[in-house]
């Protein structure tokens, strides 16, 4: 019936979105109509593809709002699809927005969320089209679907590693999943303060969109994968697409450093939170042996690592560590040493 | 961390939703990449605009699941999304889903939620190009992006009525929220059997593309807006965006027709239900006073009825009903007569 879209009616929540990010459609001619109509409208560049990447995050299963702050919240949603994007080599363009709150009145809370997610947004220059919110009787629930586009001879796809490749990521691996790690735990809470970036990579994790483009542009990149559920799941995500296996190296992946001499606070191994932990948003991505050369050592600041090739071996992903070779599946180690 | 996507691996969804719909791209050359990679990625036409809507189902807001099957929510879903692109003229193209089931395990609930997307999606000849499926620990959410295309110049909007133009609906109003009252209440559900119209107008709206479309390619509408929210309330959004008023005549808004000598178990007159229902999903659109003759009795079956006229009084109103003037405000009556 009518009483559907309690506690914003259409014209308050433009207004109110309006309110916070200002001129829409400030960012990009490309925006033909933003939000107040039945849909957005936007032009694509002549001759490129389309991308279209929508996530969800989820109170409960995805965040807790005992430690994210709705800015974080809008922040990280937005970066989460943008990073798809990245890793296909698009230029990140609008996106849009439902929300389900939780109670009536919490306009200031979503207020937050729409700054948060308006800080990425205004730092890559992406444009806000469309948002939707509605009341939900149960969690907070926040979708997002981002627009890129990407011309058709530049996209990287992850079914298009080849053996003989090399293994590439940005970044660091692991602090998202640090950081989560004190944010979740009661007692180490207290320390989380103390490890700023951790903590940031977890809350506000910023979308490799640059690198993804440059590789894309230079046709450097033979395949890439965004770094959501962690090395050891999205390289086999990778290597499942291309029918390879792959070889990665321990002692080369660039794992996360923990300031001081707080270590022991975690539970497992620097090494494990790298492979396993997930929600870097770092792009993993492989490279012609031809091109190896011309992998820049990084781009705008965030370095690129070789960390592995890629071999025949269908769906095999090994990790040589202190000397012996070790397979391992999705999410963690089996633990069998095949070397 | 990893284990958030459950119960659904990427595979296991992928393979899930690829054993629905058959070859997910089998409908248009245009979709370049479907399920399968970090984003979805399609051709837009050239010198077309695109076109998003994103709207969302929330279970306990939206729907009940007590009257809604699965196929019936699947379905629904995608009309709503489809019905906004419909609305600018468009031609949809594509669309994704984000759906957060209740439990584990519910894999036949998101088979048969895909197969009632897919039905509507075949009808119309509209691909699936991404999905996700997480987990809530709390309710059903089905949140889904639609995309359409339309040339720039046949572009349909809400603020284009003028003073002068007539106002017409597509197909019957009212339809769908007498379907509703039958479903939700216990005493009545028994019935809604009897009235298999009413109830498949609420549980299965038809988004009326075709009718978007002819109108857009014709240069027939001025404004346009689907009806979402009811007569009233859309209508004071149309009328509010184009910054006229409007005055509709009850005796030509075309009720939905109650079978039999049944109509005593609605609550409310039927002039009502097509005034403050909502979720007809028929088109509400304005034609300038030179175009009238070459309006359409009817598309694809689906008849026009000319509703009234556009006025020079923004914002306001008003419905002739038995030789009375009335204001009517968003959502109801305000039984203020003014002439």
């Amino acid at each position: 019936m009518s009483a559907r879209r309690v506690p914003l009616s259409e014209a308050d929540h433009i207004r109110q979105i309006q309110g916070v990010v200002g001129l829409i459609d400030r960012f990009s001619p490309k925006i033909r109509l933003a939000i107040g109509d039945d849909a957005a409208a936007f032009r694509p560049s002549p001759g490129s593809l389309i991308l279209l990447s929508m996530d969800a995050l989820v109170e409960g299963s995805h965040f807790d709002l005992q430690y994210f702050t709705p800015e974080d919240l809008g922040w990280k949603a937005l970066a989460v699809n943008l990073s798809d994007i990245a890793a296909m080599g698009g230029q990140p363009l609008c996106f849009a927005t439902s929300i389900s709150i939780r109670k009536a009145g919490s306009l200031q809370f979503v207020r937050k969320l729409y700054r948060g997610m308006m800080d990425l947004a205004d730092r890559l220059g992406v444009a806000l089209v469309g948002g939707d919110t509605c009341v939900s009787p149960h969690a907070l629930f926040l979708d997002l679907t981002a627009i890129g586009e990407v011309k058709e001879t530049d996209l990287v796809r992850r079914c298009g590693a080849q053996p003989g490749d090399f293994l590439y990521v940005s970044g660091e691996l692991g602090g998202s999943a640090m950081g989560l790690e004190l944010l979740r735990n009661r007692r180490l809470r207290t320390c989380a303060s103390h490890y700023p970036d951790l903590v940031r990579r977890h809350l506000r994790p910023v979308p490799r969109c640059e690198i993804g483009r440059l590789l894309a542009r230079r046709h450097l990149a033979s395949s890439m994968i965004d770094l959501s559920d962690g090395l050891s799941t999205d390289l086999h995500h990778l290597c499942e697409s291309s029918q390879v296996g792959a070889v990665i190296d321990a002692s080369m992946i660039p794992v996360a450093s923990v300031p001081g001499q707080r270590q022991p606070l975690l539970r497992k191994s620097p090494l494990h939170y790298a492979m396993n932990g997930g929600e870097d948003y770092e792009l993993l991505f492989t490279v012609p042996a031809g091109l190896r050369r011309k992998v820049p050592s990084g781009v705008g600041g965030i370095p690129l690592h070789e960390i592995g090739v890629i071999t025949r071996e269908n769906g095999k992903c090994l990790l040589r560590d202190q000397g012996k070779l070790k397979r391992f599946s999705a999410g963690g180690f089996d633990h069998f040493a095949v070397d």
